[in-house]
Parts: structure tokens; C-alpha cells; sequence
């Protein structure tokens, strides 16, 4: 069963394409895009080790040639100097305008790769193989690239949609449990800020905190409402003039408990998760959410195994300063997305710094 | 006396504005452009001395809040090295999407201000205020930005159109006049690939070799002309998938010289002299340009006083070697822009290694 989502932009439109041991496929696939010849492929020693040899036998198969290049994992390893590597490796392999990057990994080798491809001579193709449900779902579509600065996530970056997103849901297997969990708070937040019907869904399974307890039905529904969702918002705004800001829900706060925590002890998934708490009940504080969808949201949640509370020993007022340094920050106001029913959000740079302590504090 | 070019492009389009004092006018030129109220102004030494006080009189008058930030000048400080200074003034001041870096000087300054403003947040505001004359005519002008790698130059980069190009044609009186010189490499090339009426004009001047000598009409039009070719080729072109590439002529060797003198013995425009001749004299030993048009070319580029000559020591086999690392290659082959009249050039991948070997022995 295969599921093919467009991704349509002025510039450059592209397919997301969903399929079963489509890691085999890569080669083939790429080969009716009219790439060039060369092909740096991008990976961390344990995907490598994992997945490598099939993505290397089916790029070499389709005619490519391949140069392969890992990098540390962790988040903490999303810096200049790895991109340094990328760019030593580009340059030794002799990359051309017309080659291509291959990000198979998750969010942090997909964010890198495609940074390192979107500036080196000016701009070459990249291609992405996410191999996290996080990355499936969210980061490897929309062209977002990026890494950190010490004290910012993101903060360096530039956009540069990819020519091709290939997800093979097989190799979702070999995901640790926590990683499976951090992907699902993104689902959710699809649920919450633009499909009900995948919301729904989502309630009606027994349990969500581990893949195998997941029927291959709802993986499906997961895999593909949630990629449409994005190619839906990130088709009509690309470059986030407007529309495309609601993807930000529960990143705002998120961003700031992921830098506070030196990205180790909350991950991606989990900030996100405490973040959409945390707006979702700034929603019912400003009484533009009820109480019930709030209950719902965190229920979701909670079955899911992603943390509803702050870390210990986080401090609210660093939490509140951090905000200011958010990418999304305008004359000094900080952004919310916010909840206003299951499915629909608002976007809002009007809420009281009170009311956000005040939440903290209740959690 | 204004002139106002406008570069026309499908996302954004932009004006130059070509104007004596019109330093004094940033601000309020800025302003006009609904940009934020936070600016990085950024410089070297030099040129902070000679003009920051007048830009910053302007942009506080207009109402911006402005940050400075001077970086060594030189083509050898054009290195993710000096980017990383920029981004921890983006951070320590603050800048939002909204806000713009203002690029006061030559080419290394607009170029790593341009890469810094494209992928801080993702892309903010940038402003070229180009103080010599290469910066003028060619590189504040058609958003292309770049660092260089330790074994290439502008390796590393992005494509990112600036909101506004100043140009205060009295800022070229305290350019060194080897500058000056360099500046005219690039004018001259325009002659040859665009206008061939600019071309004759410079023909009738008696002296091009110090601005002094030059009367004031013709630096006008060198102003004025250049930038309108630039824009009429940027405006066909923006991210050179085919007619941007000519203006690439005397680049291709020009670079590989450059890089293997270390960006020091040979300036830019030094280099894109020698590389003119060179190519040149390429297109008449394949019989595709007459030897008294390449003469005509040579005569000009000497009026000027910038070398037509292979600077001594440099490896003809090396250039060749370097000729490999060019952005431009595509499958391995090199790719030339040669003249095929005064004014009209033609790119072409077909250059045999023994044409180029014997054109450079010759020089």
C-alpha cells in the first residue's frame, strides 16, 4: 500500500511518498527526478548500521555514485562544526551543483543535511529518508533547515524544501520507545491544530505509547493525515508569513524547556508535549478553549506516555526569559499558537506574561 | 542627479539607487520599506571610520535602533569564522525576523552580511550600502552571498536579495586606487558581455585608471550602466540556471587564480582581469572572436592598469587542477563564457585542457 502527498509550491513542488520497505526503492525513485550523478549520503552510526547497505545498494543499483558521511546523534550535536564536516565531505567528494544531499536519519541529520545542501554552492538537491516518526511527520517535510546556536535552537538555518520525502514505515521498528512517543506528540498536535477526524482516531485506540499496540490501520492514518497536514499548511505558506506559524503550537514553550534542559533530559517530542499543556490551559485561562477539549488533549497525552508536567527543577522566570529569544518573537511580543476547538487554533501575540507564569506555576 | 534601477524578481524586487550624499538618506530610504526598527550595522575598521557616523546619524534620525559590529577586513577573513561573530551580535542585540543587517562596505563585508542576514531566523532584512566600486557595480547587487571554504571560494553560501542597494558615488574618493582598478574589472566586463555602447565609452576616455581622471559623465554611466546590466541579467535569471552564468566571464580561471595565490598577491578584480584575457584569447583560438576585438578588450583592461599577465610562480597545471572546484562544473566538465563580439558572449563546456594549457602558457 502505497500513499503518494504533494507537497505544492510556487518554486518547486514534490512528492512525500509512503510505502512499505520503499527504503529499496530509493535508488529508482530518485532516478526519475533528473538529479545528477553524485550522492553524499547522511546518516549516524546507528541508522547507518541499521538501514546503510539497503539505501547504499539501491542508490548504486539506480546508478549513482555514493560517498557516505555520519555524525554524532543528539541534538547537542546540531552545530556549525558538523556542518563543517558536511562541507568537507562535499568538497572532497567533489559535490556539483546538480548532486545531491540524502538525509537518512532522523530530525537532527534531516535539519543538518538539509542546511549544509541549502548553502553549499549556493544551494544542492537534498533528498530526505526520515527514519523517526518525528522526522516522518514533521521535520523532513516543509523545507525547514537548521542547527543551534549555544544559546538558541535553530537560530541558524534557511529554507530549502527537498526534491523528495521517503518514508518507509518499517524501519519504525527498530525506533526506541521514547522516540516513538516523542513523534506521537506532534500527531497529536495535528489533531489539535487542523484535523479533528485524526484526533478522534487517535482516542479510539487502546493504547498509543508503543508501535506494536498500535493497529497498522491507525500507523497508516497517522503516517498519512499527518504528512497532509503539513503539506496542506506549508503549501498555502511556505516561508511562514502567516498560516504556517499554527505548526508552532506547543513550540513556544517547548523551544524554551528544551534550551533550559540543555537538550538532554527533555527531548523534542516531550517539549512539545509540555508545551501544548501548557498553551492548551492558556487557552481555557483566556476562556477561548473549554475545559472538556483541554481534558481531551492531555488525555491524549498522557496515553501516549509524554510527560503533561514540567521537569523538576526548572526555573518559570528563565522559562519566561527564554521566550524572548524565541525566533518568533515580534517588537518583543511573544507568539502563541492557541486552541480554540479540536481541530482549529488561533495565533495570538496578546497574552500576559502573568497568565503564562500562572500556568507554569500549576504544573 | 538620482539615477533608481530596479532589480525585478518574482518574490521581491528592489530598487539601487544610485545618488551623491545619498549616505545621508539610509535612514529614511529604510524607512520607507515598513522594515523593523532593529538594525546590526556591519563594517570594517576602515570604512566605520570614514562613514559610520553618518549612517548611524541617518538611522537613528529615521527612528531604527542600530548595533554595530566590524569584522578584520580582507578576503582571507571571509570564513564561517567571522559569520559566527555576526550571530552573536544578532543575539545579544536581539534581532527579530523583522529586523535588518546593513552591509557598510566593500565585497567580503556585503557578502558574509548577506550570508549572516540569510540564515539567521531563517532569513531576515538586508540592506547593501556598497562602498568601492566592485561592491557597486557586481557584488551588492543580485543576492548572492557567500563565505569561502579553505579550499574554494564562495563554497559556502545562499541566495538572498537584499530590500535596498545604496550606492553614494563620493564614497569611491577615499578608495585606494588599486581598488578602484579592481572595481573596473568588473565594468569592463559588462562592456564585453552586454553593453557594447559602455564599452565604447570607456574606449574614449583618455585615462581609466584612477577615479581622478575620470570625467565625471563617465563615472555616471559606469554607475549606471553596470547596474543596469547586472539587474537586467539577475531580473532574466535570478538563481543562474542559464543566462546568469555570463556573468561569470574571466571568472572561471580568475577564481582558480585567486585560490592559488591565496587571495592576496591577486585581487578579485585583478583576477577576473587575467582571467578576461585569458578567456579571451580562448574564443579566438577556437575561432569564435576576432583577434582584434580580444586586442580591443586587452587595451582597455591595460588603460586600466590591471595585469593581462599570469602572475609569476603561479603552476599553469595547478590552475588547471583548480579549475575542477568550480561551482560550475557540471559532470566533471568546466564550464567557459567566451565572447563572440563586443558586447555578446556565449557559454559553452567544450573547451578542450590543451586549449587552456597553451592559451595560459602564453600569457
Amino acid at each position: 500500500m502505497t500513499s503518494v502527498i504533494n507537497v505544492n509550491l510556487p518554486e518547486q513542488s514534490y512528492e512525500i511518498a509512503i510505502a512499505p520497505a520503499s527504503l529499496d526503492q530509493l535508488g529508482q525513485q530518485m532516478a526519475s527526478l533528473n538529479l545528477g550523478k553524485k550522492v553524499l549520503l547522511v546518516s549516524n552510526p546507528t541508522i547507518f548500521r541499521h538501514y546503510g547497505e539497503r539505501a547504499i545498494t539501491s542508490l548504486t543499483s539506480a546508478g549513482f555514485e555514493f560517498a557516505s558521511c555520519t555524525l554524532p546523534p543528539g541534538e547537542r550535536y546540531k552545530t556549525l562544526n558538523s556542518i563543517q564536516k558536511l562541507y568537507d565531505a562535499a568538497l572532497e567528494n567533489r559535490l556539483e551543483r546538480s548532486s545531491t544531499m540524502v538525509a537518512l536519519g532522523g530530525g537532527v541529520i534531516g535539519d543538518m543535511t538539509g542546511f549544509a545542501a541549502a548553502t553549499w554552492l549556493r544551494g544542492i538537491n537534498v533528498v530526505q529518508v526520515p527514519t523517526t516518526l518525528l522526522a516522518m511527520v514533521d521535520s523532513a517535510i516543509g523545507g525547514k533547515t537548521g542547527v543551534n546556536h549555544p544559546h538558541g535552537k535553530n537560530l541558524i538555518g534557511a529554507f530549502h524544501q527537498p526534491r523528495l520525502v521517503l518514508i518507509d514505515p518499517e524501519v519504525l521498528k527498530t525506533l526506541p520507545m521514547r522516540e516513538f512517543q516523542a513523534g506521537m506528540a506532534e500527531v497529536i498536535k495535528y489533531g489539535v491544530i487542523w484535523d479533528a477526524e485524526l484526533f478522534t482516531q487517535l482516542e479510539q485506540s487502546k493504547r498509543l505509547d508503543q508501535l506494536r499496540y498500535v493497529k497498522a490501520e491507525l500507523v497508516n492514518s497517522i503516517l498519512t493525515r499527518s504528512c497532509q497536514a503539513k503539506a496542506d499548511v506549508v503549501g498555502k505558506d511556505e516561508k511562514e508569513a502567516g498560516l504556517r506559524a499554527i505548526l508552532n503550537y506547543g513550540h513556544t514553550i517547548g523551544h524554551a524547556v528544551e534550551s533550559l534542559t540543555g537538550y538532554r533530559l527533555v527531548n523534542h517530542g516531550e517539549a512539545v508535549a509540555i508545551g501544548m499543556v501548557a498553551a492548551g490551559q492558556i487557552a481555557v485561562n483566556l476562556e477561548m478553549w473549554t475545559k472538556e477539549d483541554a481534558e481531551r488533549q492531555n488525555a491524549l497525552i498522557q496515553k501516549t506516555g509524554l510527560p503533561v508536567k514540567l521537569p523538576d527543577g526548572v526555573d518559570i522566570e528563565a522559562i519566561i526569559e527564554a521566550l524572548q529569544l524565541d525566533k518568533k518573537v515580534k517588537a518583543g511580543k511573544v507568539r502563541f499558537v492557541l486552541p480554540t476547538q479540536i481541530g482549529v487554533v488561533t495565533v495570538t501575540d496578546d497574552v500576559p506574561s502573568d497568565i503564562i507564569r500562572q500556568v507554569l506555576q500549576g504544573m
